[in-house]
């Protein structure tokens, strides 16, 4: 109907979001205009806000609104640990653990050549020459333990190997199968503990 | 962490959404920063676009853009009868079903004593006056078969009747306990046929 185009517009743009199909759409479209019109002007400006200031740390890649993010200034931190994971909520699920001190590179994905992401979309240059820069002395690889986060570990493992630096992986106390993200506190941290 | 105020904002903002959870959140501004800042745009702009558009239909309730909604000025429909919906999502699952070529009038809600719903907030006062300006010659209740749906058509129904007019119920070919969204045309198309 013409007279309601930018409510079918609105439903059309939250199907953008990852797991929302059309009946979803239309039931938030609804919730928003009916009871929520300033939860939706909200929204609106978190949205453009997040998608103008957020940008890539030069560094660690995650996400930060400055070149360089908060984590690889800290003065406090390690600077001789690098910790590879494959997203900022894993990052943060390794934080909340407080088992690590270190730095991070964040892959922002993970290799996965039957969706033809390979080595350059998850930026492995960049942590090759990060890994390589002189102060990293121990690179651990967390990324989930998947069948593609440990085809990720093993391809990054073996290169920096190749390098010359010393490599460890989070150990087997994190299940099998399972994802950082979903995993609790205390079998993370322990994992640090028996890295090898 | 400070340098990460929007994408923490647009988290807690996205929270707004029904049926959306911390970690739903988390996943959705990922998924938007990382892969689809056109998309995340995209959604802004349509989020302030129908917030600022989209109004109700002074005579049937439902969203549009304009004073009076183009169904409700559709000379082609039958202006003697008038369906009653409990949202614009009902509405378009009856005129899909092209079994019904009258007017609506969309509740926007139903009765629901229990979380403070009640006659005022569903506009029945206006349905009343809606219903008693002299075109209309029957009042056909599409609220929902669940309780909540059933007791709004009673309700209604036992005021209407009062003011001496002719009100019938879809037929009970709808599965009792379903919501007409999710129900197949047919059944709905046979339920018109079937009114009482
Ligand atoms: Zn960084
Ligand atoms: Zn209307």
């Amino acid at each position: 109907m013409a007279d309601t185009h930018s409510l079918e517009a609105l439903v059309q743009a939250l199907r953008k979001l990852p797991g929302v199909g059309v009946k979803s759409a239309s039931r938030m479209a609804f919730h928003l205009l009916q009871h929520d019109r300033p939860g939706a002007m909200l929204l609106s400006q978190a949205l453009q806000q997040a998608a103008t200031n957020i940008r890539h740390c030069s560094l660690c890649h995650t996400f930060t609104e400055n070149e360089v993010c908060a984590t690889c200034l800290d003065p406090q931190r390690d600077h001789s640990k690098l910790c590879v994971v494959e997203t900022p909520a894993d990052q943060a699920a390794v934080e909340r653990t407080s088992a690590y001190r270190g730095l991070y590179f964040v892959l922002m994905g993970k290799l996965s050549p039957l969706d033809g992401i390979g080595p350059n979309e998850i930026g492995l240059a960049k942590l090759f020459e990060r890994a390589t820069r002189g102060d990293v002395q121990e690179v651990i690889l967390a990324t989930n333990f998947t069948a593609e986060g440990e085809a990720t570990a093993h391809v990054i493992g073996e290169a920096l190997k190749a390098r010359g630096l010393r490599v460890t992986r989070l150990a087997r106390g994190v299940p099998a199968g399972s994802e950082l993200e979903y995993v609790d506190l205390g079998t993370i941290a322990h994992a640090f503990v028996d890295r090898r």
